[in-house]
């Protein structure tokens, strides 16, 4: 079973809890909207534009992404999380 | 008797209560906002985009969608309870 | 007399209080916002897009509706309620 | 001496209190936000949209039509009390 | 010494404090929001459009004007008083 | 050293306290929101539009300019106070 | 290991606490919203225009530039702090 999100929505798996990584990246605890990271597990076609055409989404299935705390909803699907959110709230992709 | 969105809105059928179904989906208790889940039965032709033509809806009758909380208004027909929400309050389709 | 209103805007004789009807639409009594039905009795000709052009109205005289408990404004025509409400205050065409 | 409104603007003539008129027209008393009734008594050349073209006012003088309560600004002209609003302050023209 | 207001800005001297004046103009004085009468002394260029062109402004350097009592900074030029306002908060102009 | 504004913001060197100056100029104490004057030091390419291109900046360096109180971030640069605000906050040019 | 902004993202490293430099730029510590000061990292690669082309940001990576005090999140990589932000969160550029 999946979930395929709509239009410029974002399907992402969170990281588990402990956010040092082996890579290094450690989000920091002390700041007024922390930042989350996670992977992205599936991806809209994207929004429309005033044209009628879709605007692509900037992320795709597989990359590892920073976003803002508050931007998702919390989804379940086979007993696992995740997170639903916009495009927009993804901030950036870590390499 | 049945009832015809207008525009870009979406008449769903919302799931029973019991939402831990056999394909696995359950939906998050602790959520800020809980996102339901239900089957769309209609939808509108879309809204008029600022060049006076139609932009179609990303769902189509029979869908099986996740949707906000907060995202529409209830209505009984024939003794049955629906929700009228606009498209853009669905965010994902279940496949 | 008549009214004819101007731009989107719909006038509406909203239904009796027995919302109970025979084709057996009912309309909750517990939701947030609370549709409510009626009929179509005049439409305007529809609000000017950017271009200059009028984007018509999705409903026409006759039509059936169901549209949002606080989307319009009492008015009373030769001793009659009336409801004056913009077309996007309308939700579905009973059908 | 006259005023002529700007843009989409519209000067109004409000009816006298005695809203129960020969044409049977009744203004609810008991609305959230009751409509008034009075006649057009000038019109602005219209607004300009993005284009720079003007977008023509649906309303010219003469026209008896019907608006909010709180949709205009009241002025005084020779004696006589008018009232300066947006032209989609207006509802309808009673025909 | 003078001011040279920018895009759609518009500099008013406002009228004394006699309102009631020959001409029969007179501003009520328990509108909610009381409309104020001024000539106008400079006009800005008009604000840009879109597509980078200005839109010009519907008032020249002369016409007598009714505008909004918030819709100004007042400002004291040579020992006199006067508005900076944007044209849209100009309502009509006197004839 | 030197500070280049980015999009639409322009670096203003506010003028001294005493506002009464030669010129006549004198910026009311009681206005709800004081205009302040300074001189501009430098200019940014301006914002781009919906169709990518930039909408050039009103004013230039050098310029005085009259703007609103509360439309800038204070800086300070060499030891000297200047502020950033936007080209809209600008409200005129002295001349 | 890396962070790559999104659409109008940008990775800024933040000055240390010492904010008065040799190059003489001191940012004002009554200011209502203090501007503060740091260097790009990385840039995205523009939000969408309506037409779906990109909007290229104005600042690149090694500039040093001013940008608002509550304009972005704190992330931190391989144990160093950043910030990440809208491009119109900057306010200028050092030269």
């Amino acid at each position: 079973m999946s979930l395929k999100p709509l239009a410029d929505r974002v399907l992402v798996k969170p990281d588990a809890a402990e956010q040092k990584t082996a890579s290094g990246l450690y989000i920091a605890s002390n700041a007024q909207e922390k930042p989350q990271r996670g992977t992205v597990v599936a991806v809209g076609e994207g929004k429309r534009a005033e044209n009628g055409e879709r605007i692509p989404v900037d992320v795709k299935a597989g990359d590892v992404v920073i976003y803002g705390k508050f931007g998702g909803n919390e989804i379940k699907v086979d007993g696992e999380d995740y997170l639903l959110m916009r495009a927009d709230d993804i901030y950036a992709v870590v390499e």
